[in-house]
């Protein structure tokens, strides 16, 4: 044999040099600086725990800092897919009452917590300061450790859990005893940069008049607004939160509606969005103008649009909803929350508008009861895009999905010639309760001809009859709003089964499965649905139906009226190529620590 | 920030230290000896390349020994799915004229090589000897590389390629321009302890005599034999092949099978299995004895049972069938070859029997055109083993697998109260073209109420008709011949999807699809599966049928009479928990060596 071991060797030892060189600057030289956390956000109702990150996109890493005010024995912090403690990945602090730790750990499906055989949250410093201690620490996006959380654009679900006790040992840790919580963000804010203002910008802050926060766990709270008689057309450019002090956890999320101008006025209303009390015309007001959620930061237009208010042909009234989230019932605790409007008079060269993508809202699209896992497909054809884009394109720049309760992943995929291109946006951590309008990493172009596909899973394993589709809060919506400019007179691009194939379906149910379900034509779509006997072969059919049989297009100018042409029993979109599957990158260096607690120089912890 | 930055870095250290010893221990230490190589294998037809090798389960590894009788500038050897010199994993040595290398290579899906970033095949060492150049080198069953081929049990596809031009590097070697091919081996051999030998064993040869091997790539050769008259029960407790040398690389198969008892006498023959001169009584010696395959070693039947031969109600003739492959078309070989019989005439306490497991030779059972994963699965009930088998159980020791042309894996699974328990058997790189008698590594015990579940997958891309089920070489099988003992009298469990709703299928795709398709009940199941429009419905519904429909059980005593007991319309075997899918297991040391090639010092090759 003539190998050259010695060659091999001087090899490794290069290796092993240039590694640990990199492993000292890492814990050295990356401790950032605490104006280096842009993004922040309570965790807990009381904000006791209060998590800063930034995320680094050439590292692809997040690097965080939580402050916890009163720290006891130590906390959670970590990810998991839902926000469950089980299966979760965790960055645990701990304390036996004279030493603590820090380590990267995980919880199995019973929620038991074990020490992670490599160390993914690194450690870079921990700080004790009058309001609390900092503890600062980073995590790749991705680790290729299997009992990590892969942290993907979208909904990350963060959980805290506080330990009251001294521990002796990660293993001792009761995490169904514990005093925790979830708190969902978009972790991997995207890196855009920001557009230059005009000098003649002017603010206009929609806000609530000092209202008290009922003392109850979930309020949505309406307040009309109006604009000046005669205001102009302006562009809205920006806005941004205006959340009270001391209210930061409270505060969930807000909406600013524009009302339908058919109608002159609108009353005065100050009061829960759910009350008797609450005049009728107010559903009248639902075209968005502004959109934030807890941890979101100022939205900003693309700098050759705005977004049109104002003017003729446009109501001066506006709606604001702020939904309040008080686990703890707090009482008589004032808000005034709201958004802050940025506008200018000097119109940008474009006018920016917003299309539904998506599912019609009709019962024919529906999902089986005691699903895990069912996807629903809405569709925007290349028929619809030639018909009403114009030939230079439009550009999507932000997108806001939305689905009711079952909703789990929402995707919309650009494909052009068959084959998928882009990922317009993506959810694969989607929940219902965080619908936050995100802006989009890259500005995608869509020209005539392309096709707009999203695509819905929902979770029903808690119901026990048919989700249809619909307006209700048990019925179902799979819809991507996208923000994109030019506004053209394209407002609505969704699909549905042919219901002539959805009968069929019915019918052959009704044959093969030895029933007598009447599934007579009188009886309505979700009635029949509701009578289905779920077996493997009807679930099984359906799901083969709606990949399948031909759609009913609506290429809309607005929800009632259709572009010209013939939208029924069009075919499906075929797609020859997918876009490959993200192969998460995993840095080797710096690479992973060994499975050891790290002990921290904290002194003594109170009880 | 309070890290122990020391006490971190002298981890490494030691970890590193570790590592080079680990690494300097598996270069000088594990260079094995020829004698440890057990198993061998022509690799192309004329005997060129001889491929043996060991397995070592402690390490997970396979260690290989290639012996090159005629180097040119180089050889590739390597493992791809199914035999292609695309998206293979190839260990590579080639020479510039000058300098001679070696390194872990893999070739894209258009066959292009690349360097793979982490170098698993492990060159151990390099020797010239009299008879060619031997390369040492080892290759843990799993790497996780991507890049790499995932040593699996069942059928492994290596191919080599011949290097006749000196190259400069590996990234100019044409792969299509190679002089190449593809063995099939069963690469993990089980390491089953062999049983003791009886004393008053004997041995009984069936081979073909002195037959000269046709110019042709295949021949099929048949001989009877005879066993003498009066020849009492004995107990066949091992077979062995008999190859006549230097025809290693050209007898490919061999089976030796007993005739039918109800004949009192058959021809004699010896001549190609599908000559016009071939007596059709041969046609019932289908009874398989013995059966070897290239690669394949000694057949040892457990201490505790022998397979009867011999004896009344046992026929006395026995047919040889030999499979010769002869691609580069030799003339005027002459071979001896057969199977070695080891039998004793003291009966061991159990006979050994054979059951058919999987799916009826049945039209009913159909694969689609134009699919290329399409699975079909065949069932043994529980309410058959319950029946048919002792309280104590009996023991699978050995598995032959058999589809036709179609068919790209199978795996039977022993399933109990619900609950997948072991896999039977299974080749997720099955080949029609090898089907061995291969030793479980394991024996499986089946008792009363188990179930057992044959699965098949079928690749039908080439196909434009439907492919049914039967016994035609373009028709499928799905089966699982297990050897087992205590010999039962149940010789078949196998199922078939219910006529009837089969039926009701036709009927369901006539009226969906709006075409007029004489699904009458006069026209045949294969013409109706002919007949259907293969839509992506269609195609997705059967597979919905066979998950769903109730199954026609044969429970059978033989071939054609059934144990008591209602068999149509029977459920399908519920499983509410499948196996885990195996974690591939990646030691991290020995670990991957830098991506370089290692240079050899060979000498200058010739031209």
């Amino acid at each position: 044999p003539s190998l050259k071991l010695r060659e091999v060797a001087s090899m490794y030892f290069t290796m092993v040099a240039a590694f640990l060189v990199i492993l000292v600057v890492a814990l050295q030289g990356s401790v950032p600086r605490e104006s280096d956390f842009p993004y922040k956000v309570p965790l807990d109702p009381q904000g006791l725990l209060e998590l800063s990150w930034n995320v680094s996109y050439p590292e692809q890493a997040v690097h965080f800092q939580l402050l916890i005010r009163e720290l006891q024995f130590g906390i959670l912090f970590g990810m998991s897919d839902r926000g469950e403690f089980e299966n979760a990945d965790l960055a645990v602090l701990w304390s036996d009452g004279h030493n603590s730790y820090f380590g990267d750990a995980w919880s199995d499906a019973k929620g038991q917590l074990h020490m992670d055989s490599q160390q993914d949250y690194q450690l870079l410093g921990a700080r004790r300061a009058p309001e609390g201690l900092y503890l600062l620490f980073r995590r790749a996006f991705s680790t290729c450790d299997p009992k990590d959380y892969l942290i993907e654009d979208g909904t990350v679900h963060l959980i805290y859990g506080i330990l009251e006790e001294p521990v002796h040992s990660l293993q001792a840790i009761n995490i169904s005893a514990l005093h925790g919580g979830l708190q969902r963000v978009q972790l991997l804010k995207p890196n855009v940069s920001i557009p230059e203002l005009p000098s003649d910008m002017k603010t206009m802050e929609i806000t609530a008049p000092n209202v008290v926060i009922p003392s109850q766990e979930t309020t949505y709270w309406c307040y009309m607004a109006e604009l000046p008689a005669g205001f102009p057309k302006h562009h809205i450019i920006m806005y941004e939160p205006v959340v009270t002090a001391g209210n930061e956890a409270l505060v969930h999320h807000m909406e600013v509606f524009q009302c339908a101008a058919e109608f002159d006025s609108f009353p005065h209303y100050n009061g829960p969005c759910d009350s008797k009390m609450k005049p009728d015309r107010l559903n009248y007001c639902r075209h968005v103008l502004a959109a934030w959620a807890m941890g979101a930061q100022a939205f900003y237009y693309p700098e050759e649009a705005g977004l049109a208010f104002g003017g003729p042909g446009s109501s001066r009234y506006l709606r604001l909803e702020i939904h309040y989230h008080n686990p703890l019932v707090f009482k008589g605790r004032h808000d005034s929350s709201g958004i802050r409007l940025y506008y200018t008079a000097t119109l940008r060269p474009y006018d920016a508008g917003i299309m539904e993508l998506g599912l019609v809202y009709t019962p024919v699209m529906a999902i089986p009861p005691g699903e895990d896992n069912f996807i629903l497909t809405g569709y925007c054809t290349d028929k619809c895009t030639q018909l009403a884009l114009p030939a230079a394109g439009i550009r999507i720049f932000a997108s806001q999905l939305h689905t009711h309760l079952a909703g789990r992943k929402v995707v919309t995929v650009l494909s052009r010639d068959g084959r998928e291109r882009q990922v317009v946006n993506a959810d694969r951590h989607y929940s219902p309760h965080f619908q936050e309008i995100r802006m989009l990493k890259e500005v995608v172009a869509v020209f005539p001809g392309d096709e707009l596909i999203t695509t819905c899973t929902y979770n029903t394993e808690d119901r026990s009859r048919a989700t249809v589709g619909g307006f209700g809060i048990l019925e179902e919506m799979c819809v991507n709003y996208v923000h994109y400019y030019p506004q053209t007179q394209l407002e609505l691009c969704k699909s549905a089964v042919d219901l002539g194939y959805l009968h069929r379906y019915f019918n052959l149910v009704n044959r093969f499965n030895d029933e007598e379900i009447c599934m007579c034509p009188q009886v309505s779509v979700p009635q029949q649905f509701y009578s289905i006997p779920w077996n493997t072969f009807n679930r099984d059919v359906l799901k083969s139906l709606y990949g399948f049989a031909p759609i009913s297009m609506h290429c809309n100018k607005s929800s009632a009226v259709r572009f010209p042409g013939e939208w029924e029993k069009q075919p499906l979109p075929s797609i020859t190529e997918k876009l490959p599957e993200p192969v998460p990158h995993c840095p080797p260096a710096p690479g992973p620590q060994p499975a050891a607690p790290v002990p921290l120089k904290l002194g003594q912890l109170r009880r």
